[in-house]
């Protein structure tokens, strides 16, 4: 096995998704977490200018997603068949829209624009939740894909919500709506 | 083979990848263009509320990277080992970064703010085809991914670089800059 190491800021963010397949895979990886003040040197350093980075026996890759995907496809995490892979990219891509609206309406909202804020809160997380709805009841197993609960998507919707739980305490309301025993 | 259909206005945008690599691949499929005045209706029925959709054997998938890997991935058009994939993921997700730069500075630019315009122009594109040549020097053989040009990555540079530069005459300037041949 290669060895790998992660590195991201000390916060769940876009990190948390490799963390937590590592963790469920019960592979060792070392856990690099940047200090803020940190970042400023280190950016030029990274691929992108972006964290996380995974490095793969010391070669470096970014983009989150890319090596969730990479990561759950080395460890069995992805579905059976193409066609499964398929539906699991779809929820995740879905779940990446929602955070792109969180992102617009909320972190990058610095004049506290109530607009932006109800926005998020009263159409684009009701509109999301019944698509991933919409998704799950397709299955009847009760899951997104395949009759397993170790796919990838499971893992994205967990790990983004609990950031988006985190930061917003309104939207704690529409998610116990929806998943009353979150 | 499983029978295809994918559903898409009828301009390239986020539906011309999966028509380039069904061409490329050589696999007959039902090209359904959708015409503005349409949309509304058939919104609903789609089950993101966007597309493109595929419809595999009769049922949908939406998300425009998940419909190309899983295209490419059922042509052969993905990498040779997962670690390859990796990369072609990571290109694909950079250039998606840079589309939503377009996305944020050009299309919902309804102001015709020329900071915004400029910030696109002389921030993002040198940023991101900056990125896209390291990418390249990593690799000897100078194509993005191991050593044939037929991956995902390439057809994703090359369907929304298109799209891109037919929009804003000003980037050409900048691609030919980095690309004398493009």
């Amino acid at each position: 096995m290669p060895t790998y190491k992660l590195t991201y800021f000390d916060f769940h963010g876009r990190g948390e998704l490799a963390r937590l397949i590592f963790a469920i895979a019960g592979v060792p990886y070392e856990d690099e977490r940047i200090k803020q003040e940190q970042w400023p040197e280190l950016k030029s350093k990274m691929p992108n200018g972006q964290m996380p980075v995974l490095e793969v026996d010391g070669k470096m890759y970014s983009q989150s997603l890319a090596i969730a995907r990479y990561l759950a496809n080395e460890f069995n995490l992805m579905g059976n068949t193409n066609l499964e892979n398929l539906r699991i990219d779809e929820v995740c891509g879905t779940i990446q829209d929602l955070i792109g609206c969180y992102v617009k309406c909320v972190i990058r909202n610095k004049e506290k624009d109530e607009t932006l804020f109800a926005e998020f809160r009263e159409k684009d997380i009701p509109q999301y939740l019944k698509i991933f709805e919409s998704f799950l009841n397709e299955n009847e197993n009760g899951v997104f894909v395949g009759n397993k609960v170790r796919s990838l998507c499971i893992y994205t919707l967990v790990c983004y919500s609990c950031t988006v739980l985190n930061s917003i305490n309104l939207i704690r309301i529409q998610f116990s709506f929806y998943y009353p025993r979150p």
